[in-house]
């Protein structure tokens, strides 16, 4: 655990900040203003941050203070998706040093609790996750952290790609709940990021079918490029449902096992619940919505489970193994890129809330 | 599987019926009629029918003429939780005899298909279920039926006791997908037929506390009899949901692992949802309402499993063992019995259909 | 199930047969005789078997007249990895048809039992299986099989490949238990036909890394070429475990996660309990010794388990898809190829006996 | 984590210590000799140690310097079932305060590596585990431990019965690695302590038919009172494997299910593995043999997986809940009492180690 604290400490003012931060003042109102490193722990690194992706709860924050449950009360350094080079290392680490290009996993989890325990650390309620409140964000020139939460990154696995293993480890975490494998044909709701992260990820976990589905052709494209064996167009009719499952199921030479709904609307749900043969699962990642109409019962009538999704857990050596080996190519996602001025800033905020082509918006610090 | 067909057949009106059966013959019209028995074919066995309860299942094809995607489209026999004594055996039979104490198990699966082969036989495309159309029920003096779904009773279990093995298997198959232990602090919504039997269920299989909740306050006292530590009278008012969550809760010393909605409706699920701890399950049973409005989101951010329940399988002879050992005790459930004639029969239903204090109506034929 | 009985019958010697099989009637001694097909069930078809692979257990039954507790009474057609064509179609077969070229599964399970109801049914006490005894084998002319257990193959699948989904299905169903896939290094202890299809089996699950063993330097250039990841080439001399080990240990840039022991003998299981990492597990597939001799307490207090494999359920479909898409190719496991007469048999099993370097050896009838 | 350092460092000789301890000086040598308490953490207790029972461990050590791997080299504190009270608390201790009475848990894991990540902390390769060389041991007046491992006592809950949740977690957590629940039918072989709480804790799992076996009478006596089923007793001759396992498979109506060896020597084991039903499971608990000779392939073949157990993890809220509850009374297991002084200590370990009626010998300190 970051024995100083966790990662960013608020300025005090004493005119002694060496540091840079992208800190969230006010709704779509970013400043890059200085703040205090915590003390190095024992078991600490800190890291000069390189590489930094913009996430959809980035963008909720930057638009409403506030994501979810989690809600800005005050000025808070934002971003979680990140790759750096270590600076410094605590006393008593042992596998890292300095001048190791590293994969920051951002959430610092208690540990002691019964679900830390029992492995399932993303559910810790004590969780301290970059970025979300009152917890401060990586977006900065450094940061303290954990140094086991800290992972190398091979020669041929670059800082961006490192950044990455953050959305890439969503789509590992679901496939991992759904037990994906060589015998799961899947169906994928949604073509945003989370939905190209989990078809690459479902992908690398051997699944023989993947058919994706999404509104907009450009981002079905991508998912044809990434690897998608099929990909459906279709409508925001809710009325269209049972059209769009006939579509997509005759799409599927068996039938679809495993269903992630990586939007999560009324539609995409209820699409997932139909598709998906008895006895399939449906996993739940995306979070659009918070009430869901959707027909629940003949789904559980057919023993079709939904899998809730939270983050993930030991995800980063996997996902690096995935990328030094090949196995997934994160970088067609990085669409765009930006540097760390206040000016670049705003821009890069803008691109990725604005809903156009970007997937991915990258900075390189 | 019954080789010489499923149970009963249509009567020839060549006056050599020897049977009768109760006929759906219309919205609220059962009648006593005559039909023909299939030929016993090797593997199958003759049950003279002695015991035979009314589900919520058969009230609906009774009031509805169909339950869920099941149509009745002609007069049909209903009725599928019996048990009575075997007057004839096939050839091939070997572990029954007549004279023998049976239950009867109503389904009848393909045996060849993947659900089957992979042991979900009771997801089985080709299922054959007594009183689910087409296939004629058992509410009549005889059946035709697999030997291997006749299961012998104990001396100390009444034909009556047999006959609940069937709502029994509902409550024992949604603890095993459950998981339910003596870990596993449980809430059960709803205290019905299925909400008792689940939670006598949850009881055999060692949870060391449940939560009961219903509307009324005569059921929750049957449910307080038969073993709950808690019980909690709530309104129908889906406003008062958070409050009665805070009053679930407290109910509990640690957490709710796993919530069965035996109800199925908005509130009840929305509640379970809402209630049930992180990384807990929630089991759908009830499935009172088709499409469902509920926060399934912030519950899948959690990690809750939405895991869903149809019917059961390999259920009687664990069911028959805990009447045996008095683990379980079905008797209070049955609070109201009639014979086997045309007045009784209308008014049985009635009764069953009414809502008043009834909670199993079982004939004695 | 086989409804007119299993495959095939004896003759009666009354000048009707049509059909030749090859007989095991004494120790190493096979007649090609003739033989009465059992009638067409409803639910059966007839094949014209076409190729037919010789496997191990084969050749037990010819060396020993038994194999395990499987003993040779009296004259025994042996023989069941098998691929053919159909010749006829029993009344009630709705997805076969004349013509159909197909793989058989050769074991008829009961269906009926607790193991087959729970989806376990190779483990069903009443299997009757191709050359088991006392049920005849598939080296024959013609067999009559259920029609369930004769799947299609598809244009690009021969019918040799098809017969080659037989020991495929070993590793297979070994694959599942252990739960291979692309986060589990793997060690597989024999490169004879079991360790082969094991080791193609768990690079189609994923297996991101597959090191195999054996004693013999021939056998590791095989497997090196259908796959391996690294091969080392080992001595039988149970002193050398503790190094042999290290070796392995070292060969793996992780830990060892799933061991297949595809030889089963002392020192092939005593290195697959040591060099496992603690948490893993140790598949136990080859058979060639009953007692056996190995450090089981220090493995189990790692929390190694030791998962028990017994030949295959439900693979077919999964052996067939894989070999359709070509992420498996079994065709170079096909070393020696025999026609169907008295003497090409006695050559064939002579050459598959004799222990050089023939893999398998495939009969084209 | 136990910032400070493990339980108990050495003396100094600097005429400061407060505190004694039982140090094992040399085989079968122990000596009360005084010891530095370590400072106190923030995360810290420190505990006045109450109730402390002898492990078969302990035995080991005081016999032979060494159990397992590990190895005594130099004077070790001894001892790691205890209960005590809390003397002070560390300044971000949460929830527990001076004068609550705790039961300990014995080991401190890393909670970084991936099997502490995973939720399999008892295989942690860093585990500092009270008395396994060379971290001390808790017979001692006074220990610093992780708060968090530190589980408060119920008022009706004894310290002794506390100590006593340590040996318990043993069975209970084979328990959780085997699934025992009400459809389990389980055999023990060995009716020592081990075996005795693998007893009561089946028992609480729900466990219908517990039969147990051992080759001294009044262990099975003792076995019986606390609620076994069946009890047989059988000889050290392997010779009478066959015959005693027919015994103890007439003695269950159904099949074994589940059987723990609790022993752990070549008899024992060939007993388990062909007294399980197919499919079924052997826990391996017992470790007295490290080389083993069975029968392992035919089990392989019936698909019995042999589950390894070691030590337990996330045991002690449950067993406090099952002691507090009364679902299981460890209480008559507590067969010898002894005081903190020089001549009892040794008297207790001469009993403990007698091989007499003794079961549990606890400490009184």
């Amino acid at each position: 655990m970051a024995d100083g604290g966790a990662g960013i400490q608020e300025s005090k003012g004493d005119g002694r900040e060496e540091n840079m931060a992208a800190w969230l003042v006010g709704i779509e109102n970013l400043k890059i203003q200085p703040y205090h490193l915590p003390p190095l722990g024992p078991h600490d690194v800190k890291v000069r941050i390189k590489a930094l992706g913009i996430c959809g709860s980035d963008i909720h924050h930057f638009k409403h203070m506030r994501c979810a449950n989690f809600i800005v009360k005050k000025p808070m350094v934002i971003g979680h998706e990140c790759a750096g080079i270590i600076e410094e290392v605590g006393s008593e680490v042992e596998y890292l040093a300095v001048g190791d290009r590293v994969a920051l996993e951002p959430g610092i989890s208690c540990t002691q609790c019964d679900l830390c325990k029992d492995g399932r650390y993303n559910l810790c309620r004590q969780m301290k996750f970059f970025g979300s409140p009152p917890t401060n964000g990586s977006l900065a020139n450094k940061v303290v952290h954990p140094a086991s939460l800290c992972y190398k990154l091979p020669d041929n696995v670059s800082l961006e790609e490192g950044a990455m293993c953050e959305p890439l480890s969503v789509g590992v975490h679901a496939c991992r709940r759904a037990n994906i494998g060589p015998e799961t044909s899947v169906l994928i709701m949604g073509a945003g990021t989370i939905g190209l992260v989990t078809l690459l990820a479902a992908h690398a976990f051997g699944a023989p079918r993947i058919v994706i589905v999404d509104v907009e052709a450009r981002r079905l494209s991508m998912a044809k490029d990434l690897g998608a064996d099929e990909t459906i167009q279709v409508s925001t009719d809710i009325q269209d449902i049972s059209e769009e499952v006939r579509k997509i199921q005759s799409a599927v030479p068996s039938s679809i096992d495993v269903t992630f709904d990586c939007v999560g609307v009324n539609k995409t749900m209820s699409t997932a619940l139909s598709a998906t043969r008895s006895g399939g699962k449906v996993c739940l990642i995306g979070l659009a919505q918070t009430e869901m109409t959707v027909p629940l019962t003949p789904a559980a009538a057919r023993e079709i489970d939904v899998i809730g999704i939270f983050r993930y857990r030991n995800t980063w050596p996997l996902c690096i193994e995935f990328l030094r080996t090949g196995k997934i190519d994160v970088k067609p996602l990085i669409t765009n890129r930006f540097g760390f001025s206040q000016e670049e800033i705003e821009e890069a905020f803008k691109t990725s809330a604005g809903g156009g082509s970007a997937i991915k918006v990258m900075f390189n610090l």
